[in-house]
């Protein structure tokens, strides 16, 4: 008899720990994902701020599971599933069968319905996101450097970030820290240190998911980078000559959204009901309703915590979600009882204020300032894949402690300036 | 009285030698070049190959003159010079005014007539080409994976690499260690040992400019690590299907083409006399017949040595040209007597093959193997600007040559599989 096949969808953080987690389950596992890397998309915004190298935070999925016979990597787009033939189909033509499947697609930056915002308000999602912002931010200061009139000028040097959670509390710290440490001495006409870091957020507060008290300190540590935080005002309008939030309008070249994400259309593939952000809705086990041998994990479901409340869309919850899963198809496939429902264990919150105060939330204590950004650090180069990268990040890291300087600082995919318009 | 304005045009080996050389020489200098970073060429294959990453081999050149007040760095493209008015017009529309020029804008590949193969046979010149070929290369395996065919299997793992200088066989040999040693692993239907690596040379040897005996070694080592070398047949065409050598058809679905080089358009700017390759030609002093004020140096330049010969288009020699010409600027703002004619010191020729050899011919003695690599090696840390990124590339050298691994194996800049047609 053939083995029991896994067909596991999404190399993130979910999916991954799925595999990992299957590990000696006696069955057949298949991971697709469309691109053949696995990305450490908390550190995405250091790429895009010119701090670390793609490479850095991005790994072969082949490479991690070469040493597992079980395990077939595939490089390939999902275009949907047939329950019925338990297939999944892929964009080369293939159809892929599952006995049971893993959905853990992820989810994307959206625009609340203004899908004209994308081109001028680029969002954080993937490497070439990455690559694209970290080009925008440095031909900002480049035009900015050649610009006649000060108008121009000022409209180069303003950068706006949309969404103060924390990767616009990370993108605007460093960018601040990009103008204010690294650039001055470059530059001949412009003063970089005049730019103007716009933080702006809907809501009443920045870091909305921490508690008032590290908002209130995440506000004031930002100030003192030089970002300006605009907060209880929405963004009306973008397009490429500023932004307009209240009815106030700011001329600014570089708008960078970091405001809201929209899951991937896993739920439409089966079918299953979801909420307005996309998210497929699944029982205690994170299997679909009436569809126990799929599953949907990660960003792209919607699982509740005890009190009611969704389980955040972060790393550590798409890894727990992984193990969960993995051990719900081992105790299947050895026809023992199923395990408890998943439970979400919250280990703590972490955002960074430039490169020298971080704020972390653990629940029982928080903790505030440059003590807290070396435990960040520590803890991101800990969870790190791949003994190689921790220790290139932590030079990285390091050197840039040490230096005050960037490395990865490449302008590249456009030949030249007036590519950019 | 305004200070004599020097514009130098490209920031590559030579272009930086001339700023560094007119340190002191109470110029106001500008620093022309269409990207924002230095490239350390010579290590591009490696990007190219997945053993290093782009930020380990290219820096930005504000970075490089930050502490040079005297030097303005424009990122900015050179459309044509205006010798009447003395000035440089940019893309931007702008005009840069000049008292002294100094073209040092490099080289592209060239494919003899045949710009269609260009599509078809990528070459290896900018950051952006050695990310296409890394991820032409490694597509090729992930296509080879899923083939349902044989046939389609072979073309998919058949690499031919036209044209055998230090180039072609630094490609060559590091595809065959990528397919021998860092990839059989991986993959769980194909054998990526059985990967077909052909070097392809019209003349009779390969790395024609070392001497009989190098290259006879190189051959040998080339073999040893799987490559075919084939000398002596030209490349009659070159399609999506694969190469025609002679009058042999190999199907194959990646073709690198690193054959030729066509000099920038510099010479037409200036209205100078150049070869069939483009290069200007200059006078003993590297300046341009009847034009003293403008400077043509690196591979742009057709300079001759004392037995007649061209000066080869490697970075030393565009270096020693830079040296030179910032000397003889700075003799004549002082009004002293112009120094003795250029004069090429050949230190030496080194092309490595795969990851334990080289070849080193300093003229005097000449030198192959492990020893050589070593070498070699040390000598392109060296020379590598910058501490960090001279540590950076020593800790990726060392890891691979620990760990047989490669870490750089990212395929960026398209979304899916489909979209590499």
């Amino acid at each position: 008899m053939s083995k029991h096949r896994v067909v596991v969808v999404g190399g993130g953080f979910g999916g991954l720990q799925t595999v990992h987690g299957l590990k000696g389950a006696d069955a057949d596992i298949t991971l697709i994902d469309r691109r053949n890397h696995h990305l450490f998309q908390p550190l995405l915004y250091q790429v895009a701020t010119t701090v670390l190298a793609t490479s850095e935070i991005a790994w072969p999925i082949r490479r991690l599971f070469r040493d597992r016979r079980d395990v077939t990597t595939v490089l390939d787009e999902v275009l949907g599933i047939d329950k019925g033939a338990k297939t999944v189909k892929l964009a080369s033509g293939r159809m892929v069968p599952y006995d049971t499947l893993v959905l853990a697609t992820g989810a994307r930056h959206a625009y609340f319905g203004r899908d004209e915002w994308e081109s001028v308000a680029p969002g954080l999602k993937t490497l070439e996101d990455a690559t694209t912002l970290r080009r925008r931010i440095l031909l900002a200061f480049e035009r900015a450097e050649m610009a006649e009139k000060t108008s121009e000028l000022d409209s180069e040097l303003t950068f706006a970030i949309i969404g103060a959670g924390p990767t616009g509390v990370e993108m605007a710290g460093m960018i601040a820290e990009l103008a204010n440490k690294v650039l001055p001495k470059e530059f001949r006409k412009i003063d970089t240190t005049r730019t103007r870091v716009m933080l702006i957020e809907a809501g009443p507060r920045v870091l909305p998911a921490f508690t008032e008290d590290l908002s209130a300190y995440t506000k004031t540590a930002l100030e003192k980078l030089g970002v300006e935080v605009h907060t209880g005002k929405p963004v009306i309008a973008i397009t490429e000559e500023g932004v307009t939030v209240g009815d106030a309008f700011i001329p600014c070249k570089t708008v960078i959204w970091a405001a809201g994400v929209q899951a991937s259309p896993a739920a439409r593939w089966i079918g299953a009901s979801a909420d307005r952000a996309g998210r497929a809705v699944v029982g205690p086990d994170l299997s679909v309703p009436e569809q126990p041998e799929i599953f949907v994990i990660g960003d792209t479901a919607l699982v509740s915590q005890d009190d009611g409340k969704p389980v955040p869309g972060i790393a550590p919850a798409a890894k727990q979600q992984g193990e969960y899963v993995s051990k719900v198809i081992k105790t299947r496939l050895a026809g023992k009882p199923v395990p408890a429902a998943f439970h979400y264990r919250h280990q703590g919150s972490l955002a960074t204020i430039g490169k020298r105060a971080a704020v972390i939330d653990f629940g029982k204590f928080k903790l505030t300032g440059g003590l807290a950004w070396w435990i960040w650090g520590l803890a991101h180069i800990y969870f790190l894949i791949g003994t190689r990268s921790r220790a290139a990040v932590a030079w990285s890291w390091l050197w840039i402690y040490l230096s005050g300087q960037h490395s990865a600082r490449l302008i590249t995919q456009k030949e030249t300036l007036k590519d950019e318009s």
